[in-house]
């Protein structure tokens, strides 16, 4: 071995409506190298794509990524991020195409941020060994992930768990453009126009009570940057799952609630770097 | 071979909160004859269960099933029926004990109607090679059953898909005993307390968005008595799906949509037999 040859290295990075979080790893996964920068979604897609580049290398410091893994809101592609309001511009960026001319000697992978997430919950977190398991994720927007059998559901288009489309009201059936449940229920909408905190409650309970009827979970598992407010969350949702829920499961704060989007895109980037397609 | 000794057959039950269904068939599936009879759900559960076992003999005609399939609503057992108001007493009938004593002989194989419908939807209807898929049963009571990878979601407790007991709107999140869906959208409620037909329509099509947000489903079929009137449904549900949901399914009326749980226990049944425990 030429041991001046560079160790190699796979980069991750979480793009999401407020803060991009990034690491430089080695092959086993192991974290050599942090950083968090905002994404300044208000100055729209290019310039927070640059921002994360540019901060992805000056954490390289030199070296090219043998694999990299993004994980973003919405459905990333190669020619758009569908369902991602929350950045504006996101759903026209051309994700998958610009990454690739960042890191052109690099494998690439994207991923929904609650879906990596939620994956990462079960193999190393709070979601092991839950099957079902549901992961909630309250962050700058409101999305959710479905673990059966230790797989993360997809859905059809990748779609499955983005609850923060959800309908409010039976009045609003039919409505062109209805005001999304996401709207009021994220920590976007807390910040601009908090609810009564018993209103944000009352309306986040009533669709997590509906969905885990669906689903009948063993847990529920929830992250995101709105866990720093876990003492006021967790009795109100508990007392809810328990007055509704035929069979009320577990509800448990995330064992990485602010980091396991970022560490589900390692995970990816490491996979893809031992097994490159 | 005994050409005296009776050709040996399997018997299939759907007992339902209106209606209970019968066939026998021979071990490959093949039907030999049918019957349906009015389950009397008012005269209790013992009764209902009678109902069911007399016709079955008479249907029998003096022979013994190798093997029984039996879906029912709620989640059938041994020592109890859960979550199955719709019979009186259900919920406290031990089904399986009952059931292997009318039939000691055979095997016996329990499952719930809407799973049993859903898979035989998938299996040889309306769902077949739709992943995910969603079977709604608009029935006596409101149910639904998920399919991922050609595999009912059962859920932790077996009770995945029971819609029927969403909360009807964020004011009733803690209450005790809220009125559930079911109480205003089933064919039960809209016998006993028929809302306006567009209200009803507009209830049900705000849970099933939801859902449908959630799941991601390629294709929606729905079943049970009430698919009568599909005309009516189909309209406002489809409008109601393409206004809301990101990517909004098919949706479809079952291709057995009154004999879908029967044909589903009848699988079970044909399964026991060749594969007895």
């Amino acid at each position: 071995m030429n041991e001046n040859a560079p160790l190699p290295v796979v980069l991750a990075l979480d793009i999401g409506g407020t803060k991009t979080a990034l690491t430089v790893a080695d092959l086993h996964g192991a974290r050599l190298a942090d950083r968090t920068v905002e994404t300044h979604a208000d100055q729209g897609a290019q310039a927070g794509l640059k921002n994360a580049v540019d901060a992805a290398r000056t954490l390289l410091d030199g070296r090219e990524p043998i694999a990299v893994g993004v994980s973003t809101i919405g459905i990333p592609g190669e020619d758009a991020v569908a369902l991602a309001p929350n950045i504006p511009g996101w759903e026209e960026l051309a994700l998958g195409r610009e990454l690739a001319l960042a890191f052109p000697q690099s494998q690439l992978r994207l991923v929904n941020d609650v879906k990596a997430a939620a994956r990462h919950e079960h193999d190393h977190g709070a979601l092991a060994g839950a099957d079902p398991g549901l992961y909630l994720n309250l962050g700058t927007g409101l999305a959710a992930a479905i673990v059966v059998g230790g797989t993360v559901l997809g859905g059809r288009h990748g779609a499955a768990g983005e609850i923060g489309y959800n309908l409010r009201s039976p009045a609003d059936v039919g409505k062109r453009d209805p005001v999304p449940l996401e709207a009021v229920v994220s920590g976007k909408a807390h910040a601009q126009r908090p609810l009564h905190e018993g209103e944000f409650l009352e309306q986040l309970a009533f669709h997590l009570v509906n969905l885990t009827i669906a689903l009948d979970p063993e847990r529920i598992v929830v992250g995101g940057g709105m866990v720093r407010s876990w003492e006021a969350l967790h009795g109100p949702l508990r007392r809810a799952l328990d007055a509704a829920v035929p069979y009320p499961p577990e509800l448990l704060r995330a064992a990485h609630p602010y980091e396991a989007p970022l560490l589900g895109a390692l995970a990816l980037a490491v996979e893809a770097a031992h097994h490159p397609v």
